[in-house]
């Protein structure tokens, strides 16, 4: 096999196969593959496009090049929920305790945050001592324990998507649906669940900016799952605006408490027991109508709480400062911003509330960034509401005072109060594949 | 400017402007671009093609990356005749001599052969003593006394089409019509002559293989002359055989004096007599019919070879060479190939013919290799005409005996009997585009 006639096959818009696919990646994965060889290949599938049965293979084969999770020791069916990304997207926290609290089993493994997307990890790095880097013996025991832990990827969980991923970053292909699903899928293969619900994002605040583009991502990545024997479906949800009220790390656990308590914003609320029930039918746990209402007992009756608080201590974090920050932390500053003119409360780009965020040090821009766990944007108005003149649209909060002027100059892009009331998308919209 | 903002452009298929083009090529040109960068910019090019307009932007840019001839101290029209590459195609050895003696200028630069087709400057190195590396104002100074002179390209032509070309040869992205167009035509913008007349070859021996892809070669390469405000026109001819009976760089020439005496194979001379006229028509000198009268003339009456003698002889050649080979070269060594049965003499692949020529020694593989100048193919008997068995088809040359074997067997694959009569292709298609 030539890497050279792979390349022409994929160029003049063929299909490649399983062969020449495990060709490539293994060369990759060697570094025996030019540089300008795997560019020329990425390129021609972002411009070619991949067949669904080619899509799939190529994950399996990325899922394959490095470490896969053995989670055969955990008991019942593991449903992993994975969202594409978002501002302001805390679900995971909530939806692990919720769904054990239910019957369910979550062996969560996440990633984290860059750009203007937070990550799991980072929201849990919050809690001083908390680990995230559990041994697969310890993740497997948790789980079994508690029907809940969360970990880290493992360092060398589908590198060859890493370096497919690296290369993409520098040829302008990161925008691909058979790339981005792919890569996205590997992981999930590799991490060993058995079921898994996609919670694709769309809107203004999330990769995938128009429901058509939304829909062929969600439709695509079901389907790689499906060739690869895993009962996989989609959700497509409201992106355009921030899930819930918090955005930033110590912010969003705090609002993730309150779900948990039975309070918490109405949207957050809605889309977790929404995820959750469906995550507790694939789970082979009944009806979606039976798993809502075992979902808002679980919240009602502080079980999916008590299953989060011994999340924290059996994973070594500090219940104490999610309720006392001012224990580990030094309380942060604040700055009000308020409305100028009486109208509705409207985001145009919830991306750019992400990278107002990202300003204030709540995420990173480089890999190697620190972060700035009390960082944040907290809504006191209410998004798509009516607001007064003068009244509080949002506080922002940070340790570095000196970076409040950006982080306000790129919200004021962000916000507007407009005379005519904005659209209301819809939260949630099942796909059925 | 970013390199990313053009590689997202092309990739999702827009049209680059020349800015961009220029930003790329002065990059690329300075080796400050990444090959990975590179690579994928030109799989995206391949993949999603390019306007006619861009092309020919893309062109100038290219023409403008290194030494542009200047060939303005030649008097009258300099008009280029540029072939695409075939199997024993010698007609400059015979259009510039041609043209010069009925009033034409041609100011020809050639560039040396690779692979399967010959280059005209490899065919006048076989004679001894002939200079093809003049400067510039022996050439214009040769031009002026003569009417025609040949010199090789200056190592500085177009080199930005020098590097993509290399990319373009590890990446699988050789045979795209925008990029082989805009290849050509750099070199020869930078050429400095004022008209371009192309004969695009289409058959088996030639790089479109097929009379759709030759068109749309010729009408892009037809756009992107026109577009630099240079007359061009294209002439689509035969390549499914090789044309005339000689394959080899010393046996062309021999047949290139032929044709020049009044003599010599039937279809050469025919479309030397059919691009000259188009040539003189170019230049201003005449109607086409006019134009092949003068030139019918001067193959009769001995002036065209009076041009071609003066030409070898002021470029340092020694003529009598060309008439008394055994002069400089030791006699080859010779077998014939028979006919194995009566019938149809067929060629089946051209381009087979070309290499078993390379296999005797007429050409290269790599660009150091040495030629036999002795080397090639004679034809005895006509092609696409009734041969009876035992009858020679054809005979092969050479100072190396030990490759005749295996030049036999791919001439065995290129050369067939056959009971019936093969489709005779027209020799000339022109195109008005």
């Amino acid at each position: 096999m030539r890497m050279y006639d792979i390349l022409e096959k994929k160029a003049d818009g063929g299909t490649l196969n399983k062969e020449e696919m495990e060709y490539f990646v293994r060369k990759l994965c060697a570094d025996e593959l030019p540089d300008y060889q795997a560019a020329a290949l990425i390129m021609a599938i972002y411009t070619r496009g991949m067949s669904d049965t080619e899509a799939a293979q190529f994950t399996d084969v990325m899922a394959k090049s490095g470490d896969q999770v053995d989670l055969s020791g955990i008991r019942g069916i593991k449903v992993d929920k994975h969202s594409t990304g978002g501002i302001g997207d805390k679900t995971t926290l909530i939806l692990g305790p919720l769904a054990a609290a239910c019957g369910g089993t979550v062996a969560k493994m996440s990633g984290r945050g860059l750009g203007f997307t937070g990550g799991t990890i980072d929201k849990l790095e919050s809690i001083p001592g908390f680990r995230t880097a559990l041994s697969e013996e310890e993740f497997v025991r948790l789980v079994n324990e508690n029907g809940f832990a969360l970990t880290g990827q493992t360092a060398n969980v589908a590198p060859a998507d890493k370096k497919i991923y690296a290369m993409r970053d520098v040829t302008a292909t990161v925008s691909s649906v058979p790339l981005i699903a792919s890569s996205i899928m590997s992981k999930k293969l590799a991490s060993g669940a058995d079921k898994f619900l996609l919670d694709v994002k769309v809107g203004s605040g999330a990769l995938m900016k128009t429901a058509e583009e939304a829909k062929r991502l969600a439709r695509l990545m079901t389907a790689i799952g499906r060739e690869n024997g895993r009962e996989t479906e989609a959700v497509l949800t409201n992106m355009d605006r921030p899930l819930g009220k918090a955005v930033g790390n110590l912010l969003e656990v705090q609002e993730a408490v309150e779900v948990l308590k039975g309070e918490g914003p109405a949207d957050l609320r809605e889309l977790c027991l929404y995820l959750v029930s469906r995550m507790l039918v694939l789970g082979g746990l009944g009806t979606e109508e039976d798993c809502r209402k075992r979902a808002e007992k679980a919240l009602a009756d502080g079980s999916a709480l008590a299953v989060f608080e011994r999340f924290v201590i059996c994973q070594g974090g500090d219940l104490d400062v999610i309720y006392r920050p001012e224990k580990a932390y030094r309380t942060p500053v604040c700055r009000e911003i308020r409305a100028e003119k009486s109208g509705w409360f409207t985001v145009v780009s919830a991306e750019d509330i992400g990278k107002a965020s990202v300003r204030l040090g709540a995420g990173r821009l480089a890999k190697e960034d620190a972060i700035d766990y009390t960082a944040g944007i907290y809504f006191r108005a209410d998004v798509e509401e009516p607001v007064e003149k003068g009244e509080v649209l949002c506080r922002i909060y940070g340790a570095d005072e000196s970076r409040f002027d950006e982080a306000e100059m790129i919200l004021s892009r962000a916000l507007r109060v407009t005379e005519e009331e904005p659209e209301k998308k819809p939260l949630i919209e099942f796909i059925k594949l």
